[in-house]
């Protein structure tokens, strides 16, 4: 049994990139697959990297109110674009723009989160908690197999994480008190501001997220109510 | 394959009540069980028909807005407090109202909707698409096992069905247009509306819903795209 202030957690929420599923290593084998098909020679690591690092400044064009509220599939897309040029891939042609686009949809999950998440099920409500769109996370959890109880996501309260508004819309459709609901990520900036709004808290480490060079997120803050090596430990510990 | 009108067809949203699970013999059960635990008598069928009657009333108090918008948990519960001075139950404490307002939340399906939905889960993306809150839907989907891969309800649009904002949210999040999107419902309303902005339709019958003398949608209008005896039909027609 857990310690005494998880005892009313009655749903988990996750964060999905990089929580659920390696979206760089996925990004990493789709971007060969299609290189290879084009006859085209990327970086494709740098490629992911530079395209989630562009995450953050369009999300932010969304909060400052640059850009009305846009899901993430379509930020994701003006992303790509400027990327193509920056790479010389301008020949792309449109479906093959939204094939890689949608690379997103089919993200592999790590190897422990669908037996952890099956587990930790049989407890819990189990949802998403993500910036990725709803159709993004219903096509990725068809695509893998992800056993979501509910999808969850900023696209409900139409704003990103770590906003606090995301965090109380899902306790509002869980029809939960914050203090019921156990948020679940790799990455301590997410963790602290679902604490902030009143969730529990559990770090599970994905040292490998951003590749071999990681300096990020490979350790948990002090203050979360639980620490675990992977979804299996997660499971250990709660169930 | 299907007739071509419905080639283009992505996703399946589902009426639950009626539609999914027997709302009425689930009440019936549910209330002879705590009328035998509390030793009293109640015509549970009667009581559960009334219930179900003060329903549409109270979605119109919100459409009016002569309440706030206001999820059906708490609906039920206004209709079920007027209901137990009606029946002489005021006696029941605190736990055995709440006890009796989730009755709705462990609703049990119809024999056919888990493996019908399991067989069009293979091709579609099956999502609920229900008056009932987000959080009613998820415990009745835990409760039930019904292989749900995305919770959607009137709750995400603030409105009730058969407004046409319910179902064109639901067409938002799954990013799909209208006529990519069956509705399948037992309720030939529901399905007019759905119809009325562009969605495909399907009607499933389920003549024992309001009990053995129902005589409301016992067959389908002349304008739905798909009629089915049950779920493992509509599998047959779609698949």
């Amino acid at each position: 049994m857990p310690p005494q202030p998880l005892g009313q957690v009655k749903a988990l929420t996750f964060d999905v990139f990089g929580t659920v599923v390696d979206w760089r290593g996925s990004l990493i084998r789709a971007g060969e697959a299609l290189g290879r098909a084009l006859g085209v020679t990327v970086d494709w690591a740098r490629f992911a990297d530079d395209w989630r690092a562009g995450y953050g400044p369009a999300m932010d064009r969304v909060r400052r109110g640059e850009l009305p509220w846009t899901r993430l599939d379509a930020l994701h897309r003006m992303i790509l674009d400027d990327l193509l040029v920056r790479y010389n891939l301008t020949f792309l042609d449109e479906a093959s723009r939204v094939h890689l686009n949608t690379i997103w949809h089919r993200l592999d999950p790590w190897p422990d989160s669908i037996p952890g998440l099956t587990r930790l099920r049989s407890r819990y409500i189990v949802a998403t908690l993500s910036n990725g769109n709803v159709a993004l996370l219903v096509h990725m959890a068809k695509h893998a197999g992800l056993p979501w109880d509910c999808i969850l996501s900023a696209e409900l309260a139409r704003h990103y994480k770590p906003n606090p508004e995301v965090y109380l819309k899902a306790a509002e459709l869980l029809d939960l008190r914050p203090e019921e609901i156990l948020m679940v990520a790799a990455h301590n900036g997410d963790l602290a501001a679902a604490r902030s709004v009143g969730f529990r808290t559990a770090f599970v480490a994905r040292p490998l997220e951003h590749g071999p060079g990681q300096s990020t997120d490979l350790a948990p803050d002090a203050d979360v109510d639980l620490a675990a090596t992977d979804f299996l430990d997660l499971a250990d510990q709660l169930l």
